[in-house]
């Protein structure tokens, strides 16, 4: 029922979905009588997804604390309540996303050894597969070195099972490269991190900055929320600034436009790979259970990629090898919290 | 010296500026040997050019500590010193940022009032100028709510010397618009920046995004300087991630290059609008001298960009300006924090 577009729009994303994976079944949360208006134009939806009737709605600009208290009955809450019973595997919702976070972690709990849960976007990126990771971009606002620690565990984890790389390069964001530079609790996270790389499957290649996210150094970059959620926003601005420049360039009298119509192709060809929504989707990490957020303002086309996104991750046993990933190293880390020591732990051996 | 292409770029780029600006002189800070091999090929920079002697030369991998202790006889130091003993009214420097901040810091001192100097950068934006301003980019990692307040009036007073802005708009960057959102302290300067709004002659839009960076809603955004200076290269890493792209796309193909040949001027306003060389210059605010910083990586271009914006700021006499904004605001400040009261002082009537 949430996102800016109303649920006409994820009922269209739905039915994409449902054509590009026919052996996945659905369940929609939300008001019946409404959702079954929107179905009715989508036969090919038929016997495919069940209404579950929910009273209320999350707005957009309900607080979380709110939510999280009296959120019960809300179409929000429903839907993440489907996975905690068992009758789905992973949620996607395009709502509120404080509240889809807080409903989400009183709901589902956060996985043993967790502190921090965090929400892992796509970047389009020259890496071989196109895309980075990037982690927490908004489920905190602030993250002390462990939190990083369990952020780069976490983010190769989904990279892994999200992206297919068997051992994912991680960076931890900073305002340089190098080693002295940036806040206290960087320092701390970066050995952590570095002495965590063989039990948590990843290489470590140390601080990346603002203009690696999108770069073909690093696979996943580790960050606070706030830092995080205002890289997203610039990158997101940036791009969008770009592109609307670039319309008004080609606009600009008729021999602009005539090569534009000759440059479609290399346009189309160009707006497919930073296209935001094919990256839509930020997944939460550190849950019991597979949640999606999709951009508010998703159209149909985001909105299936989101729930693609969502299908893949739990169709790999994301959530239980993310867990056996955390067992590992929480082990590793509270070794060296204790003793300062550097771990000479390995691998567990499971192709997680 | 400095830079990351060296001096023959920095000596291209005085020799644009000199032409741009007949009635201005320069300082060369230097090598006088290397230096002097650099000019020959300038005959246009007979007799506007003196060249300082310094024997040693700042590197990129320098520590600012060290540079700070021992760096007395770079070229930077000697740079920095000309402003101080008053042979030169702006100082511009390619080298190692944190070094020159470290430098100007000991040498020039802080504006009496300020308590955490920042470096602001320009940003192509939809506002009509072009340009948005943004602080603080990188002089430190961290900034309480009343640095934040400083910035705000800072940012302001650039905005209004440099892009001749009357009223300026200052938005408070954070991870999302409604007041409850973000960290303690930026709810703290929140406040403190809405009520010093009329003494230091700005309007405050509240808080802003990362998306509303390069927008049109707002002229300077404030930020501490780990979260500015990683914005600051998230948009730059993605704005080459693109135009990276758009190359690509333009090349795939025989037809592509012959629609690039006829969008060329398409390509080359696009070009222009976004060209981060024009935004060349981050500027050293809260110091008793103007110092930019230009990009290590500028061409000639960018280095005339940087020093032409030098030159405007040295002449609208904007320390002074500065320096007495500053002073009126930090009363408001002070009552602030003393009384918990919200100011109803009135600006000062310069026109600043």
């Amino acid at each position: 029922m949430g996102g800016d577009r109303g649920p006409a729009v994820v009922v269209a994303g739905l039915s994409k979905s449902a054509a590009q994976f026919p052996d996945v079944d659905f369940l929609l949360h939300g008001n019946e009588t409404e959702l079954r208006t929107y179905l009715a134009r989508h036969a090919d939806l038929n016997g495919r997804v069940r209404i579950v009737h929910a009273e209320r709605v999350v707005t957009m600009s309900d607080k979380p604390s709110q939510v999280m208290r009296h959120g019960e009955g809300t179409s929000m809450w429903s839907t993440i309540d489907s996975i905690k019973d068992g009758h789905a595997q992973a949620a996607v919702s395009c709502g509120n996303t404080g509240a889809l976070m807080a409903v989400s972690m009183i709901r589902l709990r956060k996985i043993k050894g967790v502190n921090r849960p965090a929400i892992a976007c796509l970047w389009p990126s020259r890496s071989p597969g196109g895309f980075n990771v990037m982690l927490d971009v908004g489920a905190g606002i602030e993250a002390e070195a462990e939190d990083l620690l369990q952020f780069a565990t976490m983010g190769a984890s989904y990279a892994r099972n999200g992206l297919a790389l068997s051992q994912p390069r991680v960076g931890l964001l900073n305002v340089g490269t190098e080693e002295h530079k940036g806040r206290a609790e960087l320092k701390v996270a970066h050995d952590r991190i570095a002495a965590a790389a063989d039990v948590g499957g990843f290489d470590f290649v140390g601080f990346v900055e603002g203009g690696d996210i999108p770069s073909g150094r690093v696979d996943v970059i580790v960050t606070d929320g706030f830092t995080g959620n205002i890289a997203l926003k610039t990158g997101e601005g940036t791009a969008k600034l770009i592109s609307d420049f670039m319309r008004e360039a080609f606009n600009a009298g008729l021999l602009s436009k005539f090569a534009a119509l000759l440059a479609l192709n290399s346009l189309k060809r160009l707006q497919r790979r930073i296209d935001p929504r094919r990256v839509n989707g930020g997944v939460f990490l550190g849950l019991n259970g597979t949640v999606v957020k999709s951009h508010g303002s998703a159209d149909e086309t985001g909105v299936a990629a989101a729930i693609g996104l969502a299908i893949k991750l739990a169709r790999s046993g994301f959530v239980e090898r993310l867990a056996a990933r955390i067992a590992s190293t929480g082990q590793t880390g509270q070794d060296l919290g204790k003793e300062g020591a550097t771990s000479t732990a390995q691998g567990d051996g499971k192709n997680e």
